[in-house]
């Protein structure tokens, strides 16, 4: 189970459960919530189904469990989706499938901010692997901005596993290094099938894991500096790979 | 005054120090961080040099200083180094002067972030205005990871009042706004010297500001998503300003 909070959020949530897509066990409501949120809480729905408790509770209450500071005093229990990669889940197909990997990463905010922004560019899939920190992370799932609710997430193990079942669907995988001599993002080839793998905040991708890959790029800069905030660089990253028309619907 | 946190952001602020471009009126050091940090910390200058006062400090007292959970123990007092936007600090010239305007952001985390991507890409100046968030918030610093040192950064009013400073030096300004009818920043002609604005997190920019510009531009999305996290969009749009050969030197 995990946590929702957030009007817009637990609306959108509740379209999902009303779509049969989401599992919810319980909501959580203040008074001034119910009065201020009406379109998203649909308390004839919790009267109907016996399904979701319904609780109104107090601001003092709400402030507790809130992760936030002046919480909107709304919540839900939800139940976890937790996919393992599996090689039915990656297609090259004709649709030049484009994936993003997130391998090792420990702070949620990024990890959040991430999905956001591969939601945005309309990613076909995002994988978590090697330790990632958690999906349900209530941090996550508030810099995600329910776009944890509407990607396609897997869960895996290694980053070699992860590279084995991309190989097997024809899906090219990138890993995204700090290295003047790879490839720059901006002279990148993403059309056709393929993955960006990202690495740890504080060490990157260890060698090892960015040999597992086909190639490496890299987002080439200015003077002195030589990495970016780690969801910056997925980000970037992201753009480039839906920059151009590779081949998809989506143009940007 | 404000305060400086970890031993390599530290470190470069000495140098910055050594080269006459920072003043620092104390440092503070745990035992621990002196052995583990010894190349960012030159306690022989301490000795030397009157004008900073040097502390041990217990790692308690670090924990108490630290805005961080698992300090490093090292820390600087400098003096902040307000720089009020000027005519004579904008100039188009040959250099195609590139610059961004962060205009009522609130969140220091973004700011500094923005900052630190600024500063990875090379940019010539970053204008905060419109009561934008505070440059020397300890959050501010740490998310810029030194970039705050290393950047011309200029404070200033209403946001008409830099876009008449850009108006008068040749400077093109772009206002990046959520509208689908605004230039694609993907199609936006950056080269020549131009200056992007970007607005605050819940509300983006004020539709009277971005009037002031003298275009819209927008980050195309695909599907339901209408909004980045600002530092992600301010990151994406700096990444373009830069991607092609606009008359720089630098080639990212």
């Amino acid at each position: 189970m995990y946590v929702l909070e957030g009007a817009r959020l637990c609306g959108e949530a509740i379209e999902k459960y009303r779509n049969g897509e989401l599992d919810i066990y319980a909501a959580f409501a203040s008074e001034k919530a119910l009065e201020r949120y009406s379109q998203y809480i649909p308390t004839e729905l919790f009267e109907d189904e016996k399904a979701v408790d319904f609780f109104t509770v107090s601001e003092s209450v709400c402030d507790f469990m809130s992760g936030t500071k002046g919480s909107q005093g709304v919540f839900l229990i939800a139940k976890t989706d937790e996919r393992i990669l599996a090689d039915a889940d990656i297609s090259a197909g004709k649709r030049c499938g484009k994936y993003i990997v997130l391998d090792n990463l420990q702070d949620p905010g990024n990890v959040g901010t991430i999905l956001r922004t591969a939601d945005a560019v309309g990613v076909d899939g995002v994988v978590m692997c090697n330790n990632c920190c958690e999906l349900y992370n209530p941090k996550t799932i508030r810099s995600a901005m329910g776009s944890a609710l509407r990607l396609n997430i897997y869960n895996a193990g290694e980053l070699s596993e992860v590279c084995e079942v991309f190989a097997k669907a024809g899906v090219k995988t990138f890993a995204a290094v700090i290295d003047s001599d790879a490839t720059s993002v901006a002279k990148c080839d993403f059309s056709g099938s393929c993955a960006v793998v990202i690495g740890n905040e504080g060490n990157g991708l260890l060698k090892e894991d960015a040999d597992c890959c086909d190639e490496k790029i890299t987002i080439k800069m200015h003077g002195n500096i030589n990495s970016l905030n780690a969801a910056m660089a997925g980000g970037i990253i992201l753009w480039e790979m839906f920059r151009e028309d590779n081949g998809r619907d989506t143009k940007l």
